[in-house]
């Protein structure tokens, strides 16, 4: 895989040399970034837990002699403390990514997201690390009532625990850093596509697609509206937007200023396998509990820093489906 | 004390008979609480793990055969969900208050503020209570860019651990009543001020002029600017905002369309004390990392219920000072 043109002209942080610590390093985004930032002369060391990370996203990565992998959970504090001395960065990407099932289990949310998020702040005040990028998601937007939503949108209201356990992690982030000095950026995603993914819809209906080409079941309506995101596209976006805090916290959207229907998705995924099925709808808005119909984030103070998408939604959709085609271990495993 | 005289004509959800758990209500706020409850017939549970809460304050609440108490903490899950059960409404009241000190020990307010909501609404699901109502602050503004600041105002920045850890208490109460029908009341407070006031800058500056009068040490510059309400009318418009919500959340600010600064205060505790104290300014805009050097909510939502205070920002810090003059050992056991 190669990186992805872009446009940006923002002068890049020097990255080489620089000792990365990045949590739920084995992940999706996670490993696209460690891939990256290893190929940029990093020292990088991957924080897993591997509850969804999967060791084979890291096998390029473990060929390099500046990879370290602490295979651990962020609740053992004794662990994370030993891993975030002596870093420069911390990415903190590890969560419960698992937002259409947070009903299932309340508590996962707080402790993988909430919590660990402070035991990563208090794991670096204890070893003087004072630079964070971490990734929270659109969905602390909840149902927002202006398109698109800038960062600066109306205070809004929780509408899925997920979204409310990354507000308060966004939320300590912020505190920490005026209150020691830290310098933080947060990352606020629409949802990312591309190699590796391992849920989300694209993965359910080539799933099931491939189990039954005839008929498949979509959640919701089918016109739940969506931004996507490119995972190298994501990755080049998180390491454009990290240099531009200083002893402060800055917030940036993460997405593209273009949606597509879940209907327009299954469209795309149903020509590139050559199939149509009946669709069944289980109508309603929302796919599920928490599920915001309409994400469309205002993406322009990431701009003004001359970061563009290298492509767009439907190639991202294409590029997951062919990954998921190539790699059907990634669908048996789960 | 008697209920102070008031003009609301909101038609008052009937409380007689109503079982109600007050967390946090051997507190300040929490035994008004309770007290104006029991005059209204209520059965009222108070838990209270008693680390800033007074077992003087409820002397009266013990006399009545309709009230119980409970000393745990909210991290005993298990004593928790046992004072939930078969409860009507929880009055989420209890946290750590001290929002000065809170870059000295940032696991508290996550833990008595963020984890403690957490398990009350585990508690409330597990007990099928589906009612709460709960004491934010204003300080979930940060420092906020619009006076006076509306609840829908931009999301803001974090600027303390307390507000954080609020934030992410809200956080929770929303999606919880998302994901699970519950019926919740968010209550932005100002500061809140009256007789069993233990902490503040009334409380301060008091028993720094009982024991010296000619010299006073003031945090900031002194021109810090703060909102008050007076606690009897706080729980007055408690009790207004408590019907509003069904199967919803609603958020208020609670506070008054007045703001003083600290001299102005300052000077009115000197004139009843009969002092003229040397004022010595520790400087700067804040008084500590995270105040917010100006304090004024839009309280136009709560007003449109009909509510309104009976007193002022002055009476009330006199009467906050009378009632400390009166029970000097509120001052000596801190």
């Amino acid at each position: 895989m190669t990186v992805s043109g872009h446009a940006s002209s923002t002068p890049r942080m020097a990255l080489a040399g620089t000792r990365a610590l990045v949590t739920g390093g084995a992940g999706f985004i996670g490993s696209h970034l460690v891939d990256r930032l290893l190929r940029e002369g990093c020292n990088v060391t991957v924080y897993d837990n591997f509850a969804t990370g999967q060791s084979e996203f890291l096998e390029q990565a473990k060929q390099s002699p500046r990879f370290t992998l602490t295979k651990a959970d962020l609740l053992d504090t004794e662990c994370l403390t030993a891993a975030t001395a002596n870093q420069d960065v911390v990415f903190h990407l590890a969560a419960n990514a698992d937002v259409r099932f947070g009903t299932q289990h309340p508590r996962r949310d707080i402790e993988q997201n909430t919590i660990a998020t402070h035991n990563v702040l208090e794991a670096m005040r204890a070893s003087g690390v004072d630079r964070i990028v971490f990734s929270s998601t659109g969905s602390v937007y909840g149902e927002p009532e202006v398109f698109p939503t800038p960062e600066s949108c109306p205070f809004p209201i929780q509408t899925s625990l997920y979204g409310a356990s990354k507000v308060a992690a966004e939320s300590l982030i912020s505190a920490y850093s005026a209150a020691f000095g830290m310098s933080s950026v947060i990352c606020r995603f629409v949802s990312i596509l591309g190699e590796r993914y391992t849920h989300g819809h694209v993965f359910d209906f080539y799933r099931n697609l491939r189990q039954n080409p005839t008929t498949i079941d979509v959640l919701g309506n089918g016109k739940q509206r969506k931004s996507y995101l490119y995972v190298e596209d994501c990755v080049e976006a998180i390491l454009t937007v990290m240099p531009t805090a200083n002893k402060d916290v800055k917030i940036y959207n993460l997405g593209t200023d273009e949606y597509c229907t879940v209907d327009d998705s299954l469209g795309w995924i149903c020509g590139e396998l050559d199939v149509e099925p009946v669709r069944r709808y289980a109508g309603g808005e929302r796919g599920w509990v928490g599920d915001s119909p309409f994400v469309f984030l205002d993406c322009q103070r990431l701009r003004e820093l001359d970061w563009r998408p290298s492509i767009g939604i439907r190639e991202a959709v294409l590029r997951t489906l062919r990954y998921l085609k190539a790699n059907q271990w990634v669908l048996d495993r789960r």
